[in-house]
């Protein structure tokens, strides 16, 4: 099944906003199997939006269309598309009804009421987050057509609760995806050490980046969801086997999820000591709903007199090592542990750039100390390769204090032997 | 003038990474006055992307090409789209020789030495944050065809700081653009006061939205730059008329940048204390370059216990209004202030969801106070409309208190008379 992506919106020719829509939806297209082959972008301009719609009915099995759905007179994806495809549009009740609800009102304007016009015969998909409906057809020319709203928080509920589920009707077989989450390994040493498995039919593997880190996305197909399932997981087992105590997660998409559920399930808490990073570190980990049972306080001790009024850091060290040195993120841990009555802390002590670097500590230098108010072990982080950005420096130093975390609560090696 | 931008890369069609590359180019072509009609993405396959580039060089005035331009063999831009173009590529020794500088080697695979293969008689983009240089030329049909690089580290520098400048050389006229950034007015309302200013030809007016916030952009064409500013700067003023003290900046992108800059420019210092915001007010004024004159500490107390322990918050008030109140708000901002030595100082408590609500006090009900030790303003955000994400109560929440100490520091009214 080839399919197509048609993105509706001036405002992403404006570059007002970035095309997040069509990252979804070609994630999840991916994750069923389908080959994305073409994904555009379309002006408010209805010759233009007919004329890509007619293309991608005449050459792709399934076009998803997002964006245009609302009430405004710009939103004219459904009378475009559905007329390009052979259907007219018909007044859908319960969408109606559920649009004045929203509102509580008895009437609704017809901007908003246009909402409720629909492909004849198609499948609505309930919107949950807002007040556009979408719908799936297949038109005259065999293609299935799937209309979806823009604003990604409406987009990407409708299309893994109804979407998707409506698509897997259609396949003959079921596609079941696992993603093999990994820190401190590279996606090239990565992808070398399962080099043998990338070539693999059914499964695939296949290596994905992202900040910092990568993950390994194993792929089957079968005629159900539990034979998928089956044959994904010796694939897994050989990812184990090979990279162990590197993979955070299978499924979870983020560190700060995996340590926070560890903490929690150990029955143990985490405080945080920042410099560099100045707050990003508790703000991932309070990301995570819940984080409370976990998590009950930081620092950010952004100057010296910080670290040694908050954190009882010794005048001596910072004055003998430096801010930035191996001695003062021990201190800064070692004190926060005491402070908060947590049974771990972390301490962040570096140099995020883009000022600040000096020759012997460059920017990218970073030392991040973990204590356990018995132990402590601390990491150093290094700048190599091209010039990276503040953000990025970071980003990977809250995530290698995050990764030392869940090393220690699973009882791996948190700081390599000197 | 029409431009196009073909974005080639299969992982965009896997959904591995969202398109940010075609966003800044719109951007850029926006803010030159350029037409951009066409956007598209084509995966690592040269029969498919020579018939993406054959289409808009037939169609379009200005094709821009991103990605596919590096050393592995799934990088194929440079070839196709130049045979698409008539041109041949041949070796430029001084793209070549940067290439060498940059792996430290006398010699470099022919993978690598690729990078420096470029359409004969183009104008070279240099990469400043990479090995493979960008390439500008006018095809036989009159395109002008632009290459840059897909990772958006190298191409956003690349196109800011040389096709750009490339791209204006061949425009008759100048178009200046400038935003004017506002907080605590929505969209829609700011577009209601300016409504009669809307349909300029030039200079032009146009609302974009941000998260929790909005802007203005004013974009005027003439002979020169400086003609094309002073047509601009009317409209500027009156903007400022009308919406004065919502009004952060012109240009300046982020309330953060702002009050760093503001505090710095008074020699004023400033504490952060933080619970459902947790760290990410510390992270965004540590996000700015040169925040270490102006910010010191911050403290995420995430724990009623850490309220008392860090900000002396008094268990009586805890007691008795809850963590989650104007009085824990006050407290928290006052006792930062002492704790901190700071000149001011922002208290941020509330519930960001998803968890957590109740009738009385349900998501979205956030508190934040400012302290300057001897006064303190309380505001409170209370949820309106659609249900938002953590992320986006966090991030409003922080916004706020960043614009109350703009207000503060400009003698603006902090907080709505009561």
């Amino acid at each position: 099944m080839n399919a197509e992506i048609i993105s509706v919106g001036t405002e992403l020719l404006l570059g007002q906003v970035v095309n997040t829509d069509a990252a979804i939806v070609a994630r999840a297209l991916s994750g069923l199997g389908i080959d994305l082959l073409h994904a555009c972008v379309v002006g408010d301009n209805p010759q233009r939006l007919k004329e890509a719609v007619e293309t991608a009915l005449a050459r792709s099995d399934l076009l998803i269309v997002t964006g245009g759905l609302g009430p405004t007179t710009d939103d004219l994806t459904k009378e475009t598309t559905a007329a390009a495809a052979g259907r007219k549009l018909v007044l859908h009740a319960e969408s109606l009804e559920r649009i004045k609800t929203y509102f509580n009102a008895a009437a609704v304007t017809p901007n908003q009421e246009k909402q409720a016009w629909l492909p004849e015969g198609c499948t609505v998909l309930q919107n949950d987050n807002g007040t556009a409906p979408g719908c799936a057809f297949t038109a005259e020319s065999g293609c299935t057509v799937i209309m979806l709203p823009g604003p990604p928080s409406e987009l990407e509920p409708m299309l893994l609760n109804r979407a998707v589920p409506y698509l897997k009707t259609m396949q003959q077989a079921v596609i079941v995806s696992h993603n093999v989450h990994i820190y401190g390994m590279g996606e090239a040493p990565v992808a070398m050490v399962m080099d043998d498995r990338m070539d693999g039919e059914n499964p695939t593997l296949a290596p994905y980046a992202k900040e910092g880190e990568c993950y390994l996305r194993v792929t089957a197909k079968a005629a159900t969801e539990a034979e998928a399932d089956a044959l994904c997981q010796p694939l897994i087992q050989e990812i184990y086997q090979r990279l162990g105590e590197y993979i955070y997660s299978v499924d979870v998409e983020s560190l700060e999820e995996v340590v926070v559920a560890e903490l929690a399930r150990q029955g143990k808490t985490l405080a945080t000591a920042e410099s560099c990073t100045g707050g990003l570190l508790a703000k991932r980990i309070t990301d995570v709903p819940g984080a409370s049972s976990v998590f009950h306080m930081g620092a950010v001790t952004y100057a010296n007199a910080a670290k040694e009024a908050l954190l009882y850091v010794p005048h001596e060290i910072l004055a003998a090592h430096g801010a930035v040195s191996e001695e003062t993120a021990r201190a800064m841990a070692q004190g926060m542990v005491q402070r908060s009555g947590s049974d771990l802390a972390v301490g962040i002590t570096g140099i995020a750039g883009p000022d600040g670097g000096t020759e012997q500590k460059p920017v990218g230098t970073i030392y991040i100390a973990l204590s356990d108010g018995k132990d402590t072990w601390v990491t150093k982080r290094a700048p190599i390769g091209r010039t990276k950005s503040r953000d990025w420096h970071r980003h990977c130093a809250a995530s290698q204090a995050l990764d030392m975390v869940r090393r220690y609560l699973l009882g791996l090696p948190v700081a390599p032997e000197k």
